[in-house]
């Protein structure tokens, strides 16, 4: 067995529980991380909670290889990440001089409409547990860091994103996933005996069958995804001819 | 302190972890248990493996009042939840007869495009535990069911949200959770301080501060939400005169 690195993501945030705003760094990261081969397997959702971030960064760390969180590293009251990430692994919270550079250098002596960019909130940012490797921020500069197997991320979906692909190149990766999709108006209770066939002669493979159900539009799509190209292509051949062989056309989306 | 019933989302989902789909049940499901003074706590995105479900669900139930779980109830082999949820419990999974006569009454004799609707696969989606009670699915009617303080849900955004409809009159209500948010061009670094303190004078509120950063449109959001809508008011209009004070312009989004 080739190694393979796993992955866990800890969303920090009021704002999705309440619905109030839509995630969408779980569906970006899940991508990235699967081009980079490493198998992201869980995804909690947490409060702002001082207690419960810190229960949960500590159960989940030693599960995974890499664990991701996301929100709760800006300059207010409700940014909290950093404190408890620090408590988590009882570390101290300090100023980290880098970061306080990096923020000083872009920041000092700069104004937006007024507002001074640098001030005393804004070296909340720069307060980090002990011995941590910072995270550049190609978007808004301020950086964040990564504590052992621990990487903090931003909760805003463009530096997160920009945070994330400074990180990628520095992990270890696995072989990358890929996906294959085969679409048709076929309704699953049709497919499923011949798809569970399928399913039994790639074991190595996860074919799922997502049904679609917008009237008069109605059908399934079937992902074809693992980490063998050759074997992804096999199956996904056995699938076409399946959809036709019920008399159905398929279109097909391949990554490989 | 009024009764205050809380709840958590497992969400079973292979296409959610990979990012080939972007989750929109989560954000629905919290908005509507907002809106009936249910606290929505923890999401957990987990795979379609049948030891992570069965730890999941048992780890979860015993904490919070409700707990729904979306996806995984179709009629092809990757549709595992029922099974899992049986197993959880502890007990069988037999065939549910009420849920049998439902799909056979809506599917029995017709067809679409030359494929019958109902076939063996599709009483598949009648196995389910002993002693359930069925979850009405007033979309494609094949129903889901609730056992003891668990919901299973659709992962289809639309017959998950006809089936949350129907269950949301029968779940036991707290008091509405509202919220308010003021935006302008302010920087999180300006108003971190006067914003704490407001925050600090009400603690029953939750202030959350969200920084947007897309140039030209820099500035924060801020968020006012909780269950006492006077208290909302009052923090929302001091919130409105801090955001003046430094000579910006609020703009106010009001749910009361």
């Amino acid at each position: 067995m080739p190694y393979q690195p796993t992955a866990a993501i800890i969303v920090i945030g009021n704002e999705i529980l309440s619905g109030r705003t839509q995630d969408t760094n779980i569906a970006y990261i899940g991508k990235r991380l699967g081009t980079a081969g490493i198998d992201l397997l869980e995804v909690r959702v947490i409060p702002d909670d001082e207690q419960r971030i810190i229960k949960t960064v500590n159960e989940i760390r030693p599960l995974y290889t890499y664990v991701f969180t996301t929100g709760g590293i800006g300059a207010t009251h409700d940014d909290i990440t950093a404190e408890c990430i620090a408590k988590a692994f009882g570390r101290k919270l300090i100023e980290n001089q880098e970061a306080l550079a990096i923020i000083m250098d872009h920041y000092k002596g700069k104004f937006y409409q007024d507002q001074e960019l640098f001030n005393g909130n804004r070296s909340r940012m720069a307060m980090m547990p002990e011995d941590v490797t910072l995270i550049k921020n190609p978007v808004s500069k301020a950086p964040s860091f990564q504590i052992e197997n621990v990487y903090v991320l931003a909760g805003m979906p463009s530096v997160m994103q920009g945070m994330l692909e400074t990180i990628l190149p520095k992990l270890q990766k696995g072989e990358p996933f890929y996906y294959n999709t085969v679409t048709s108006n076929l309704l699953e209770g049709t497919i499923a005996d011949r798809l569970t066939e399928i399913q039994n002669a790639y074991p190595m493979l996860s074919i799922g069958s997502y049904p679609f159900y917008q009237v008069p539009n109605i059908g399934t799509s079937l992902v074809i995804r693992g980490q063998d190209k050759e074997m992804i292509q096999k199956a996904t051949n056995e699938i076409i001819e399946m959809v036709k062989g019920f008399g159905a056309t398929p279109q097909v989306e391949r990554q490989i």
